[in-house]
């Protein structure tokens, strides 16, 4: 275990990035996007990933020095080419776009193909709140390439993890956020255990034969991740599918030899509105303040703490962290000291 | 059991509500939400609520005579007030201001305040799918006035069984929707357990002291009931919670006497998009129908006959009863003729 300040962190991984081709300011947008998710704890969705990106570049699989464009808009809604760029750079101009149009017309949807891993979705939404803005981000289209999950009730892979988050501002950032993969487990969760040689906890994976299994290996090899809740979360992880490639019509913007599997019809969506669209942003936020509130003072059931809105973790970490700085296990470390010696460069 | 066919039940839906001094207009629209709810199976959003209108009716909180309006509206909101009438009628107005302003400028989003129960959720989406728009439907703020569920993690009622519905238009009417309460049970078919004394399935509601219990009686009296899912159902729950409470400010609404309980602080949010925001619509729907056809293809795991996606159940029930009538139980028809006589009509 090594600790890096965010700053040290953020240095390290752009000058990977930048050494491995990236545009200095793609390289940006990347290193804020990995560090910020390491900061809130969501290690799953850090410098993890670092060398997997620096092999996509080296692969011509995700191109470090695209930018991404709109191929059409009107007043509420445009859809973006991430023209094979990291998913960080064409989720983030996305994002920027919807927000932008939800300023001006209250609310806006925007969808982007053809890009690569967008990284933690609930970055979006809390940068929207930040802006006063509620939003859901969510991003699908990974079967097609790479199935990983079964619908609720079958015992064939055909979905994947489909992660959603959803936001809303409050009176200093987020009032609250989810961010979840609709699986039981996210597949970076599931990869863990496996290097790790972990049992998987009930619930979350079957065998090729439909039956509950903990075995972390199978979730690559015949067996199959579950959605998380049963039919109700089969029908958001359905959904997504429905708003990310389905709205967007990703598959029609898929390129032979682009984009690292499973992102080749990748599709995403933002839908973003003002919270003061029926009454002043000031009451909105006492609401879900108040909500919040409410909600983390009811008294623990058995086996908890605490009770926690969703996003607590997240805040939670990044307030521990920011302090402490973050702490890298020696295997994602590794991995990148690895990404640098793939780059060329030394940190 | 009695047999009644979708018209024979509007027809005494409707006596029975105008000889309770509801207008014709109103009368026609709350029969037309409860004979689809029985028709595609939802009994518990049926006719079995038909009583408990009648007595807020006669109890003075709901107007079985007003109309709803519009409170604000730009060209992409609109906040609605259900001046207390059924909340059908306010639901359906608000639906139809989403789908033509979504229409116009592509989404939409509405809300509606101070009106009662909008019954069926998955009604909404199912209207907007016919018109080729995308709809997200959730209504909450019930836990003001009568709590049912903890928050993951906690064993004090704090939040309510809030709905979601979520839709998307397919090559006749829905490709696929989802509703549901983001309670492991709703709260009509925990009343349901209660009256037949059958035991909650394990994972619904915990008792006082947050441990896991089957005791139907417990979920009105010191017991309550778990989000679905865990933590990720609860963030679901809680962004109902934002998305209608919050959002709309339903609790600067409120007025004494009026709603009927749960309902005085209720606020109901709508998003509504073209499907065709990106692409054709028939690009959309064939994406969507072969996702779903896919889905749908997939082997069935130990102890399923088959794989669904969300909203079959729904659609094959409503083909079946189409075809051989809807069946109304006992006590459900017995509370039918209690309402005509409350009413003081025949049926």
């Amino acid at each position: 275990m090594i600790i890096k300040s965010p700053l040290e962190l953020h240095t390290i991984v752009v000058k990977i990035l930048v050494a491995a081709g990236t545009t200095p300011k793609n390289a940006s947008r990347v290193a804020d996007a990995l560090v910020a998710s390491n900061l809130c704890g969501v290690d799953t969705h850090g410098v993890f990933h670092l060398l997997s990106y620096i092999e996509q570049i080296k692969g011509g699989l995700l191109d470090a020095t695209a930018s991404p464009n709109i191929l059409k808009e009107t007043t509420t809604t445009a859809l973006v080419d991430g023209n094979w760029a990291f998913g960080h750079v064409a989720a983030k101009y996305a994002l920027d776009i919807a927000i932008q149009k939800a300023i001006e017309n209250s609310i806006a949807i925007v969808g982007a193909v053809r890009s690569n891993h967008i990284g933690r979705v609930g970055e979006y939404v809390e940068l929207a709140a930040e802006k006063g803005m509620c939003a859901i981000v969510c991003a699908s289209g990974f079967a097609e390439t790479r199935p990983m999950a079964v619908p609720y009730g079958g015992r064939e892979k055909a979905m994947h993890t489909n992660p959603i988050a959803i936001g809303f501002p409050g009176e200093d950032g987020s009032s609250m956020f989810l961010d979840f993969a609709t699986t039981a487990m996210s597949g970076s969760k599931a990869r863990l255990y496996k290097i790790r040689q972990h049992e998987l906890p009930i619930g979350t994976a079957i065998d090729d034969a439909g039956y509950s299994t903990t075995n972390p290996f199978l979730t690559d090899d015949g067996g199959s991740l579950l959605p998380f809740g049963g039919h109700k979360g089969y029908g958001i992880m359905a959904a997504v599918e429905f708003l990310g490639r389905s709205l967007t019509g990703s598959a029609n913007f898929r390129e032979k030899g682009k984009g690292a599997t499973p992102m080749e019809e990748q599709g995403m969506t933002i839908i973003a509105f003002r919270a003061d669209i029926h009454q002043p942003l000031s009451e909105f936020t006492r609401f879900a303040e108040d909500t919040s509130d409410k909600l983390r003072s009811v008294a623990p059931a058995p086996g908890f703490d605490e009770v926690m809105i969703p996003g607590d973790p997240e805040k939670n970490a990044r307030l521990e962290r920011k302090a402490t700085g973050i702490p890298i296990e020696d295997e994602v470390w590794n991995s990148v000291l690895e990404a640098a010696r793939l780059a060329q460069t030394e940190i």
